[in-house]
C-alpha cells in the first residue's frame, strides 16, 4: 500500500516533476491526500499544484478536516475560494464547520445570496444530527413523469449529484411522496409512470435525529441513501452510505475512548501533539485517582484488622481485579448491545434476571476454584479461604448487576451509555469490594 | 419503532388474520424478521405463512443466522429448499455455513451440478476472508460493447443481481479489465464504447484477503462495491457495501468483547442463553483470577513490611487503579488506531517517543496532585507522600509504554491487537505496581 507514497517522495527528492505529475494522475484521490498529509507543507503544496483541477478538489475533500484547515492557509484566497466552490455540498459544509468564522465569511463573499442562506442553515444544524451530515445534491422527480422523462432528467442534472441511484419524488410544495431506485427505473419499461412504480413505504429521518440512529437504520435496512425531511415532511436533503460509514467509525472510536477514560479525539494518533494527548488523558486519570482516595480511606478504617491479619490484604488485588473484570464484561456487553440496537431500556427486568443467573453461576464457579487454590492446594486456613470465596460471590454478583444496568439507565436519562463502562465503575466497585471483604472478615473472625 | 411489532402481536392474539396479512404487506422485511424472532415458534410460522413468496425470501435473509437455523426446522424440507434456492447467492452461502452438513446435503440435492460445485467452493473460503463474504451476482460487460448494448444487457440480466450500479468489464478468460459505474453509463452518449470510458485504476482484493482489510478499503475509497479476483486476476465475485457494514459491526463487537475479556459472540444478548453467556465469560475471569495469585504472592512476600506499616497497603488500590487506567487508555487508543489504519508497526519508535513524553507529563502531574492530597492537605508523612508519588510516576510511564507497544507487537506476529488491551495487561501491571511500590518503600524506609 505504501509504495506509491514512497515513489512520490523519491520523485520529489530527485526533482523529477514531469514523472511525478504522470504518477499522480494514475493515483486515487485518498492516496494523494494521504501523501500530502505526510509531506512537509512545501512538498504538499508542490503536489497540489501538479494536480488537474477536478482531482485537486477531490483530493482536498479526502483530507482530514484539521489538515484541510491547515492547508487552506498555504494557498491564496482566490485559489481557496475556487476550490471550496467546487466541493460537494456536504464536504463544503464539513469544511466550513472546521475553519474560523472570519475565513468562512471571506470564502462565502462571492457566493450567491440564496446559496449562502442555505449554507448558513446547514451550519446551524446541531452537531451529530442528521441535518449536519446530509447533502442537498439529490435527484428529484415528479410522480406524473414517465421512466423515460426521469432518465432524461437524470442525464441532464445527474453529473454533480451525490448519488443518482436513489431518486426522490416530491410534490409541488417539496413534500416527499415516494422514492425510486435507478435499478427500478432501468428495469421498467420506458412509458411507465413514476407513481405506479415508486415506493411509498420508504425509510426517512427528521433533520434533528441523532446520527447514530441514522446509522442503525442504514445497517438494518441495507440502504445506500436515506431522505431527510423537516417537520412538514418536506425533503431537505439526503444522507449517503459513505458518510454513514464515516459516522459509524467516528462513533465507535468515541465509544472506545470514553470506555477507556479519555476524551474523544478526532485527530489521528500520529497527528496529535503531546499536549493534545495529555489534555485528553489527564482529566479522567486525575478524577479517578482522587476518587480512589475513598478506597484508601476504607483501608485505613480497617487498619487494625489488617495489622492483626496482614494475610487479609494479600487477597485484595485479586478480589478487586476479579470484580472489575466481571463488571467490565457486563458493561461492555451492554454498551455494545445498546449501540447496535439489540437491547432497550424496556428490557431491563429481563436483563437483571438474566444477569442474576449468569453472575451467580460465575460467582459460585470462581469461588470453588478459589477455595481449591487457597485451601486444597494452598496453605491458607479454612476460615480465610471461605471468607475470600464468599466475598467473590457477593462482589461478582454486584459487579454484574451494576455493570449491566448502569449503561441502560444512562441511555434512559439521555447520557452516552459508554460513560457507564468507564473506569469510574471500577473505582466504585473497588470500594464495594473492600467494604464487603472487610465486613465479612470482621464478622467471621469476630474482630 | 416498536409499534408495528406490537400491532402484529395484537392482531395474532385477536386472531384477525386478514388484517394481519394486510399489515404485514406494508412492512419492511427487516421489521418482519424482527417480529418473527421475538414471537413464539407457532406465531412466527403463522406470520411466515401469510407472506407473499418474494417477501418471505427477503424476510428469511434478514433473520439472524442462528434463528435461521432454528426456523429451518419448523418448515418442511420442500418449503425450505424452495426458500433457500431463491436467496441471493451470498445470503445462501451465509445460511449454508450456519447449518449442519447433512442438512446442507439435503438442500443441495436437486441443485444443478455446476451450481453445487460453486457453492462448495464458496463454503471452502476461509472464515473472515473476502471470498467468504462475496457474491457471484454481478453484471459483467465486454470492452467492445457500446453504452446502449450495456444498458440493454443490464435490463436483461439485472433483476437478480446484487448490484447493477457498478459493472465489471472482463476479457474472454474472465480476467478483470476495468470497471464502470451505472452513473457513467447513464451520463455517456449511447454509442460510446465501454473501453473508452471504463476505469482501469480500480481497487480490488484477492479472495483470501482478510475482511477487515476489505472494510478499510471501502472506508478509504468510499466504495459501493468492490471486485474480488483470484491469483490470476480472474473476477470471481464482488463485495457490496451493505455486507461490509455488517462486517464492520461484527469486527467492532468482537474487539469490544475481547477487550473486556470475553469470547466473541455472534448472538444478540437477549437471545443468548444463560449457559452461553456463562461460557463466554467464565474462562477469562478464571484465568485472570488465577493470574492475580501472583499479586497475592508479592504481597505475602512483603508481609513484614506491610505489618510494620499498614498505612502502606492503604495506597495500593489507588496505585493499581491509576496504573491500570493509564495502561488501558494507551492500549485502547492503539487498538483503535490500528483498526482504522492510522498506525502501523513501522511507527513503533515514533509511538514510544511520543508516549515517553506524554506519560512523563501525566506521571509528574498526577504525582504533584497526589503529593498535595497526601502531604499538603492530608495527614501523611513527607516520606510516604514522596514514595507514593514516585511510584505513580514510574508505574504510569511503564503502563503507557506497555499499553501502547503490546498491541503493535501482537499485530506484527499475527495476533488480534485487541487481545493486548485485554484485562490480562492490567493483571501484569498490577504485579509491576506492587513490585515497584514495595521496592521503593523498602529502600526509602530502610526496611
Amino acid at each position: 500500500m505504501n509504495d506509491p507514497l514512497e515513489e512520490i517522495f523519491n520523485l520529489i527528492k530527485e526533482r523529477k516533476f514531469k514523472e511525478l505529475k504522470e504518477l499522480i494522475s494514475t493515483l486515487h484521490a485518498p492516496d494523494i491526500a494521504e501523501a500530502m498529509e505526510e509531506s512537509s507543507f512545501k512538498n504538499s503544496l508542490l503536489i497540489f499544484r501538479l494536480l488537474p483541477k477536478d482531482l485537486a478538489v477531490e483530493v482536498f475533500s479526502h483530507m482530514e478536516p484539521p489538515y484541510q484547515a491547515e492547508f487552506s492557509q498555504l494557498i491564496n484566497e482566490e485559489e481557496l475560494r475556487e476550490l471550496v466552490n467546487e466541493l460537494n455540498f456536504d464536504d463544503k459544509i464539513d469544511y466550513l464547520e472546521e475553519i474560523p468564522a472570519n475565513l468562512v465569511k471571506k470564502i462565502l463573499k462571492n457566493t450567491p445570496e440564496n446559496e449562502r442562506k442555505l449554507i448558513n442553515q446547514f451550519l446551524n444544524y446541531p452537531e451529530y444530527s442528521a441535518g449536519s451530515i446530509m447533502t442537498i445534491e439529490f435527484i428529484d422527480l415528479k410522480k406524473h413523469m414517465t421512466v423515460l422523462d426521469s432518465i432524461e432528467r437524470i442525464r441532464r442534472i445527474g453529473t454533480d449529484k451525490e448519488t443518482i441511484y436513489t431518486c426522490y419524488v416530491t410534490d409541488r410544495s417539496r413534500c416527499l411522496e415516494g422514492i425510486i431506485s435507478l435499478k427500478e427505473l432501468i428495469l421498467a419499461s420506458e412509458d411507465t409512470k413514476i407513481e405506479d412504480i415508486m415506493s411509498t413505504e420508504y425509510i426517512s429521518v427528521n433533520t434533528l435525529v441523532d446520527q447514530e440512529e441514522v446509522a442503525e437504520k442504514f445497517l438494518k435496512y441495507d440502504l445506500l441513501a436515506m431522505p431527510v425531511v423537516d417537520l412538514e415532511n418536506r425533503l431537505v436533503g439526503i444522507i449517503t452510505v459513505d458518510d454513514v460509514m464515516d459516522v459509524i467509525e467516528e462513533e465507535t472510536t468515541e465509544d472506545f475512548h470514553i470506555m477507556a477514560g479519555m476524551q474523544a479525539t478526532e485527530e489521528s494518533y500520529l497527528d496529535a501533539s503531546v499536549m493534545e494527548l495529555y489534555k485528553k488523558r489527564f482529566p479522567w486519570l486525575a478524577i479517578l485517582m482522587i476518587s480512589a482516595t475513598f478506597t484508601s480511606a476504607i483501608m485505613e478504617n480497617y487498619s487494625a484488622l489488617i495489622a492483626s491479619m496482614t494475610i487479609l490484604s494479600a487477597n485484595i488485588p485479586m478480589l478487586m481485579g476479579t470484580s472489575g473484570n466481571a463488571g467490565s464484561q457486563a458493561s461492555t456487553l451492554m454498551v455494545r448491545s445498546i449501540a447496535v440496537g439489540d437491547v432497550e431500556f424496556e428490557d431491563i427486568l429481563k436483563i437483571i434476571w438474566k444477569e442474576l443467573r449468569v453472575s451467580s453461576l460465575i460467582g459460585v464457579s470462581l469461588a470453588i476454584l478459589n477455595f481449591i487454590r487457597m485451601y486444597v492446594l494452598g496453605k491458607y486456613t479454612l476460615a480465610l479461604s471461605l471468607v475470600v470465596s464468599a466475598t467473590l460471590i457477593a462482589t461478582i454478583m454486584t459487579a454484574k448487576l451494576v455493570g449491566s444496568t448502569l449503561p441502560l439507565l444512562a441511555k434512559k436519562i439521555g447520557l452516552d451509555p459508554a460513560i457507564m463502562a468507564n473506569p469510574m465503575i471500577s473505582t466504585i466497585l473497588d470500594a464495594l469490594v473492600l467494604i464487603t471483604y472487610f465486613t465479612i472478615s470482621s464478622y467471621f473472625f469476630k474482630l
